[in-house]
């Protein structure tokens, strides 16, 4: 029976892989000096709604109030969704950090550089590549209005692409104010959130129809700027006049990422960047790949959100890594390579055998070394073919001849070589498996 | 603003923990060669409705169907739970698990040996110590009805424990069997799942009270048995009267558990045990603690779950430690040791050092050490202050004299002890910083 409409099992090399690179990416967050936090699947939903997740909001999974609240409100003929529902599954990871954020102001440290990972839930129709449940992993700086904060999340999260090998990335940038200046150079102000929504569009419409749909939004013809804008051919030098505020700060970001030896090459302005959520005020950002049709990790600034949680208004920055798009590159490499390997299993030969093959495995474990013992009654044939399908590196095998002589055989299930050991010189063999580790 | 009743935020150094929790089981059950796996949080409610979850069934948090679909219900005046939610967040690991195993069951190598954590989600009505999310650490053998699974699963949920310092435990070991026969021989076979729920709690109620409940059971007096039961007089002995095939099974586990020696010391049988699961066929356990009032880790077999979900039935065992209450009672332990701090933190003595301290820190985190610097602009002061609070070891100080000298200053901040270093000695810098490190 599958998983539900839209969502994932993960089993093997897979669910091993996720695991490998969620602990990678804590470790390069940790090592920037970043700490860890974990905030619940379901949030009151008043948290949720309003928070300027704009569309992701109407994608949130809200549960069913129970007993007799449940009851009360179908008696009152209240059927709105927010009358049946209580609760909510987080869209995002930005609006519960805030969330909590204001919850314990009081017992955190500003500037606050803190990485928050876990699952996202969204109601979308289910369709190729889009998921229901998915990985986020966001990082971000509370408390501090420093361009000195985009420029530390940028080079911790350029780092996680580095280290997993992915090159050839593009760093573009824009900036909230820029957007906001723009629409109201063009008498837009009032249609400020579907005007983003159209530039968001620029990359996967064709030009007559944004030509249309920008016509449609000005109702009649496009300013200047408009056309040069679609024809992609506003440079961060045309910014200085649209948008003073927003080019002082893309300036300088762009200076601080160079001096920082960013690890990716191309750093860009890109005026077609508007990123949906709502919640952004400042500088906004997206990394992505020529030959991707996604971008593989995005943020901004977000002076605004916190502030609606508490009496004051906190200013953060932070860039969310799509774990499900690195996760579907890295998968695709791995299996290119097929290099992956377990290391020991043990061969059980006789039920008798078992509490001495437990009793070596036990010792080897000790010693860090992964060692599989056959959980079920079978023959020794039954369990080498075990052993071959899971691409295990190793056998340990006491047979026999192996106990009369105090040996014990350590088998290379790859190569097909033996070496035999006598039962004292665990050390050895823990030095023989160990040297064959990647 | 705080989360939803009955949720909960983690953060600073109890975010950590558990964090570090997490990937330290993960590293114990990989050593033993279990494989994870990963399940969604949300299941269609017909794989979760129905599965032997007994009580906890009636806890699942449902998600309201959306759309159309929820308009078609409230208009044909379907009111009930079940026509206005079609997914459910998952109350355990198992259930879960189950399906997925029936869904992949031709790309799985029997026996199969596998780890699966994750949150579950339980609408129990808040209070002090019951959560409506918590971690469940589940380690599961599917495929085997032989009771080595049994025994590689306690081992390895043992050795958790061992390795967190947890000594002291008790595992308690009763068997399904035990109870179908022993309610067969009172008579109280169609009365089964009370039966079980009533033993559960006889550790919670008093005697008098435990009395009355079985009384009322049995409709009149109580059969010896059942007197015997009460006063928790039955030994293993005597259960080789009562269920010869429990007995046969528990026998043959407490051999298994003591040649394989479990790092347990005490292993008992317990009349009193039942686990509330009714999805279990076979043996059925629990570790816990005379000093805790709850236990900390439980689980049985259950051979016919993975059959719901297709058409062959396939034994399965599995355990789950209680990530919670190991969490408490580990946090308990390390505040009373305080030995947790941070690494290095890296003062930015004004803006203009900030490229050469970030390329300092850049090179100590490729050397592996974590490093922090400070993401606003701020004076020296300020900055000392929240390492301090942070309770970094070390200070990396490169103010206008060190620059000068082209010297690097190393400053313990917990001893006061500053070191200096030229600025081309980042080797010695690495070797002094590590040698604190436990």
């Amino acid at each position: 029976m599958k998983p539900a409409s839209g969502f994932r099992d993960f089993i093997s090399d897979r669910a091993r892989l996720r695991l490998e690179l969620n602990a990678r990416i804590s470790a390069i967050y940790t090592r920037y000096g970043f700490e860890p936090v974990e905030s619940p699947a379901l949030e009151n939903l008043d948290v949720l709604l309003g928070s300027g997740g704009e569309e992701n909001e109407k994608l949130i999974f809200k549960t069913l109030k129970r007993g007799e609240k449940l009851q009360a409100s179908l008696q009152a003929g209240k059927n709105e969704e927010t009358d049946l529902a209580d609760l909510g599954l987080r869209f995002d990871m930005t609006v519960p950090l805030c969330r909590l954020t204001a919850a314990h102001f009081s017992d955190l440290q500003m500037p606050w550089k803190v990485f928050h990972m876990g699952s996202v839930w969204r109601a979308e129709r289910p369709q190729k590549g889009r998921y229901r449940e998915f990985t986020q992993c966001d990082v971000d700086i509370i408390g501090s209005s420093s361009l000195f904060a985009e420029t530390e999340i940028l080079c911790a999260v350029a780092d996680c692409f580095t280290e997993f090998g992915v090159n050839g990335l593009e760093l573009r940038l824009s900036h909230r104010q820029f957007l906001v200046d723009l629409a109201a150079s063009c008498g837009l102000s009032d249609k400020l959130p579907d005007f983003c929504i159209l530039i968001d569009k620029m990359d996967k419409l064709p030009a007559e129809k944004m030509q249309a749909e920008f016509e449609q939004l000005c109702s009649g013809n496009l300013p200047e700027i408009l056309q040069r804008l679609l024809k992609k051919q506003i440079q961060i030098k045309d910014v200085e006049k649209i948008s003073p505020e927003a080019f002082r700060d893309l300036s300088v970001l762009m200076d601080n990422l160079k001096s920082h030896q960013i690890s990716i090459g191309r750093v860009v302005f890109d005026s077609s960047l508007a990123r949906g959520m709502g919640y952004y005020t400042g500088c906004i950002f997206e990394f992505s790949h020529p030959e991707f049709g996604f971008s593989l990790a995005g943020g901004g600034r977000y002076d605004q959100l916190v502030g609606r949680f508490m009496k004051n208004p906190v200013p953060a920055v932070g860039c969310s890594i799509g774990f499900e798009r690195l996760f579907l590159y890295l998968e695709d490499q791995v299996s290119k390579k097929s290099s992956w390997r377990n290391e020991v299993f043990a061969v059980v030969f006789s039920d008798n055998d078992r509490k001495d093959i437990s009793s070596l495995a036990k010792e080897l474990r000790s010693l860090g070394i992964a060692v599989d013992v056959y959980a079920d009654s079978a023959k020794p044939a039954k369990q080498f073919k075990y052993a071959a399908a899971k691409f295990y590196r190793w056998a340990l095998i006491v047979g026999e001849q192996e106990r009369a002589n105090q040996k014990i055989k350590l088998k290379n299930l790859e190569l097909g070589e033996e070496l035999e050991f006598s039962s004292n010189q665990v050390a050895q063999i823990v030095q023989k498996i160990s040297s064959f580790a990647a």
